[in-house]
């Protein structure tokens, strides 16, 4: 949660869009892949519920439990953990897991190797958290504004997420802890160690568990994305000579700055293949053809790549290249097929399927 | 200066390109605009030497001087700091300024309020430098990684660029301190204080001092850079009816969106009238006209645009859009026009100007 302010704007950022997507829905979409997380609980204020309510079913996000947050970071955590102890927060109560793992929604990019290791640490010794090196120095100042003392920058980490806890561990620190520290407090792990007596295992993150805070980081987000989205293209060509030669040419331009795989029309009808590739970070598609008519295997791929799901998270880009040498083509049976070809795109763009059709006759 | 570890890559990150350009040359333009700023010393490592040199040339730097930079943060500032007072540093000695501002190569948006600010406050005080809140909370970790004790996020600020010191001060301390100070230290105002007894004055900043550290924040430069060439649009028309009706709806559809300014043709021949657009932060312009063969003016708005010098920092778009109402134009003509369009575009394209042709026909 958090409110937003620092981005200056009237949306939370953790409802920011992000190539029109909220930022946390990227963050719960990041958890929901990882399959020994048993329940999602999104903490958020109550103004926000039904916002987030509305999102989990857009984005058909599972095992998510939207609970009301407090006014201040550690009472919304301390909400959050309610749902697993005290049945009249929640409708039912979910069973109570052995380690809880704390994380913001504004961190979109964390990975399961990190979310792995927190996890085996905090029940190792009970709590563990993400740390990084700081990127300023810090320092603290005076009463009059001015340099009180430095810190060595060396001795000290900047306290990142995710941390997790063993369950009794954190909800009992926060059953004991004050007033003052729920107002007041920032640290999850400063609890577990003033109430629990638990010294948290500090585990060294990389340097893709920042969170956005600032309009910049939103820009970076974006770009990140975009980046993760252009790194693999599939080229699917029919078994023809041309279409062949054209698929190798494509491949051979664009191996050097993109990775590329080539494979026959037959291999991409099988459903499995093509989900394989998306999950694989492949979100690219050229179709190359010499078909008259290849609509309707164009809406075959379509119906398969609409069924991964992944649509629900990304656009997916699917360019269908039609080669033809037919000598007696005449200008309006082009223009007739450009038609078709809009008319379809604009159908699949609904579906988050970006489609593109090119045209190409020669002799 | 820095050596750039956190990128990952190869190349120092002020040296990375950010819309074609180099980092360092958007630090060192930000300092440049400032009329009360005598001398920039840009120190970097020696085998970057003659990369700063030639970008100094590249993008018409003044008052530049290149230093040979040290093994560490510290001993760079140091040698940054003798050519104001050690004549075998420097083939010639600069004039000692009474203030001196330490400033990052990788923090492009430094804005003059802060750095007057700063200075004015290091005039006083002998030293001042710019903090930001935290924005995670900083813990010491025990000698076996785990968590020793958090600190208190409220009372404890981030330390940034740029700092200000009176120049003995800064001098002295960095005459004053140990090896081990030059080694591992890395803040400045901490200098001050030991060996000169100065508690500098903290100024909170802005968020836009951030420094670009990570890949990330490289993205976040490039947004932030393309947002800030987007905000305005100039509208050029001649006095003819029909190109004052477009002008009008175009602004009409265009300003819910941007800044836009409309102006007459003649008005734009006037050198310093399109100048103070272009120093204002208008990069975009967009000619409408009538005339058969506008090159001529176009070519006369090139020529004023390039003038300016904005070109070395900046790409200028430049949109021209040829209204024809003739009954009788060829087919041949209208090919024959945009033949000269693109050859012009691909000439101007050289100067960082970005030209667009537009031909419209209608009745």
């Amino acid at each position: 949660g958090g409110s937003g302010e620092r981005l200056g704007g009237a949306t939370p950022k953790q409802f920011c869009a992000v190539h029109g997507r909220p930022l946390v829905s990227y963050a719960v979409r990041a958890m929901e892949r990882i399959s020994w997380i048993s329940d999602i609980i999104v903490v958020v204020s109550p103004e926000n519920i039904e916002t987030m309510k509305t999102i989990v079913e857009k984005y058909g996000h599972k095992r998510v439990t939207v609970v009301k947050g407090g006014i201040t970071r550690h009472r919304s955590i301390f909400n959050g953990l309610k749902v697993f102890a005290e049945s009249e927060i929640s409708k039912y109560l979910l069973q109570k897991p052995e380690v809880v793992v704390i994380h913001d929604a504004v961190r979109p990019f964390v990975e399961e190797d990190i979310l792995l290791e927190v996890v085996m640490a905090a029940k190792e010794h009970g709590a563990a958290g993400a740390i990084r090196p700081l990127v300023s120095t810090v320092i603290a100042s005076s009463a009059d504004g001015c340099l009180d003392h430095s810190l060595e920058r060396a001795r000290y980490r900047a306290s990142e997420m995710p941390q997790a806890f063993l369950f009794d561990v954190i909800y009992q620190a926060y059953q004991q802890c004050t007033d003052y520290d729920l107002d007041y407090g920032t640290e999850c792990l400063h609890l577990a160690l003033k109430y629990s007596n638990i010294k948290a295992k500090l585990i060294e993150g990389t340097a893709d568990l920042w969170k956005v805070t600032y309009k910049r980081d939103l820009y970076a987000a974006e770009s990140i994305i975009k980046d993760n989205l252009s790194q693999q293209v599939c080229v699917i060509t029919d078994v023809k000579e041309d279409a062949v030669q054209v698929g190798f040419l494509l491949h051979e331009s664009l191996k050097s700055q993109i990775k590329v795989e080539v494979i026959s029309i037959s291999l991409c009808k099988n459903d499995n293949y093509l989900h394989n590739m998306l999950s694989g970070g492949c979100y690219n598609f050229i179709y190359i053809h010499d078909k008259q008519s290849a609509l309707q295997e164009t809406e075959l791929l379509v119906d398969i790549l609409e069924k991964s799901n992944t649509t629900l998270s990304y656009p997916i880009m699917l360019i269908s290249v039609h080669l033809n040498s037919s000598e007696n083509i005449s200008f309006s049976i082009g223009m007739e097929e450009l038609t078709t070809i809009k008319k379809f795109a604009r159908e699949v763009k609904m579906k988050n399927i970006w489609s593109y059709g090119l045209l190409i006759h020669y002799k």
